[in-house]
């Protein structure tokens, strides 16, 4: 039995989504069982069936602005913390929520806890490619880290690797990593050096480096980015496409009555298009480098996404994804110091 | 008369669309007149009518892979060099290129010259803006600078508010920082201290940070981006629009009788959606802190985009771009010393 602890308080429509969607997980997969970490006086009215299904009463909630750190060591009987805390003290097998990104993170970091050889622990997400033999590709760092040096973007490497061999059944997944140019060359001296120490590394498959452009083209099946500009891309590319649905819509809208019976035409094509660039509906973003699966939903997810997310932990947990990465990393500690030292 | 020099042997389609490009900006704009830098055997026989255009011939050629500063130091007689040696010496008012845009970028620096007090130049460019009630926003630095200091970005803040001001006509242009959040404290080191220089400043209106999920939304009329992360931005926001064209498409092709219709009924919304978006349609991308307008078309650009981009270097002339920009930053040196001494 995997148990998984939930964070019930965090997400725009938490309590009433997560705990709906724990019970369609609960249903779903059969070998889950769950803690809902949160406010006695609204959770445990919203379960239907507690089969499967353990309460916890907490005393705070951490809020989606709360000031991340601040907020994890504050707020000690928040439903996030002790929902960690049990992760920590070996009471449950995974962390999730739907809420404050950041502390979520500062959680996963200082409760949880690093895996040994493990310098800085990253936010990874699967996003949409097309054009290559897969329909996802993993891309990390989201923003975890502010400051990154060479030494975290090859680690990247090695914790996108396995997530994407283990989680998304890849065999060996081409790593590239983004720079402002296709030559080895290019960029600052964070991602020249950084491409030095992944070219003859045998850790993981490097196929070189992927230009923003190529993001969504599947040019490589982990893309490693340094936080920051992994963030400016991630954000770019969600605005991007929210911004062209909503002036694809304009343009039908003023375009009369052809817009109305062409929309209406393209309807379905429209859904399976916007489906497929729905960022939201394809899991979670995972904390990787960390002692046990650590996930986070949209803050707008509702039940159907929250399920989803229940069968993307299990994956993790059935494929023994932190255990693997962690003793690769300790056979390798001396290989990996090497390139360490090397910037 | 405002004399350009002109690349014409730079870009996918030289030099016959620069040639006619330049001949309906002739035509257009009667106070212009041209410098054709090219190869002898190629340039004379393109053009229809020699009228305002001089053809200057040159043995060489920066080809769009060379190595930016060795093709620029080595290839002193080739039509991009002749061309910006055109305007250090006085001959030419303005540069115009549609090739290696790195190569560009070196010729503007280190040939047309840096203006006195300007650290880094940098390369802008308009952007689509949705929802704000100018149309287009400056951006910058798309990747002049691969390491950046908090000066620097300060110092774009001054260059591009002076082209908005001066090219777009927007009146006390708002100006942004690009950053990984909206809270003065974001970001790394380099944004931190950004912000900070930014904050208090009487030199331009600081609208606070932007983050890249509403770059298009029209936060700001100008957004200062370090030169890789601005780079990363562009790319992404392109390659997203590009994918998404791409997959509406197949989405209607997949779509038997009714994807047919409907994409026929919905011809000309679409069209209207594309051409908002085409961003080579929008002009050229800026070299702005140098002695001179250097003005870079992309590399498919065809003759219409050629002539629209004299069209942007003729504003820039007429409205005193540069010498403005000169005087503001002589005239407050001490204030930008003291700005610079805080980092």
């Amino acid at each position: 039995m995997i148990t998984i602890a939930v964070d019930a308080m965090g997400g725009d429509y938490a309590p009433g989504e997560i705990v709906k969607g724990i019970e369609a997980a609960r249903d779903r997969y059969l070998d889950l069982s769950f803690q809902l970490y949160g406010l006695a006086d609204q959770v445990p009215a919203l379960i239907q069936n507690s089969e499967r299904i353990e309460f916890i009463s907490v005393s705070e909630v951490i809020a989606m602005g709360d000031e991340p750190v601040k907020a994890m060591r504050q707020k000690k009987d928040s439903s996030m913390v002790q929902a960690a805390q049990a992760v920590h003290d070996g009471r449950a097998d995974a962390l999730f929520s739907a809420g404050n990104t950041g502390a979520l993170l500062s959680c996963a970091i200082f409760i949880v806890g690093r895996l040994k050889g493990v310098d800085r622990p990253a936010l990874a997400t699967a996003l949409p490619s097309f054009g290559s033999q897969h329909d996802q590709f993993v891309f990390m760092d989201l923003g975890a880290n502010a400051e990154n040096k060479p030494n975290h973007l090859y680690q990247y490497g090695i914790l996108g690797s396995f997530y994407a061999s283990h989680v998304l059944g890849y065999q060996n997944p081409r790593v590239g990593l983004l720079n402002n140019g296709a030559e080895e060359d290019k960029g600052d001296e964070l991602h020249k050096e950084a491409h030095q120490l992944m070219l003859h590394t045998q850790a993981f498959n490097f196929v070189g480096n992927v230009e923003a452009r190529e993001l969504l083209d599947g040019s490589a099946d982990v893309v490693v980015a340094d936080g920051f500009s992994g963030n400016t891309a991630l954000k770019a590319i969600e605005g991007t496409a929210l911004t062209m649905l909503k002036q694809l819509k304009k343009a039908i809208l003023g375009a009369g009555w052809r817009g109305k019976l062409g929309g209406l035409l393209l309807k379905p094509a429209f859904k399976s298009m916007a489906q497929q660039l729905d960022f939201n509906e394809q899991g979670g973003a995972v904390v990787l480098g960390v002692k046990a699966p650590v996930v986070k939903t949209h803050g707008s997810a509702k039940a159907t996404a929250v399920a989803n997310t229940m069968g993307q932990i299990k994956t993790m947990i059935d494929q023994d994804l932190v255990s693997d990465t962690a003793a690769f990393i300790v056979e390798n500690h001396e290989a990996l110091k090497v390139k360490k030292s090397a910037n």
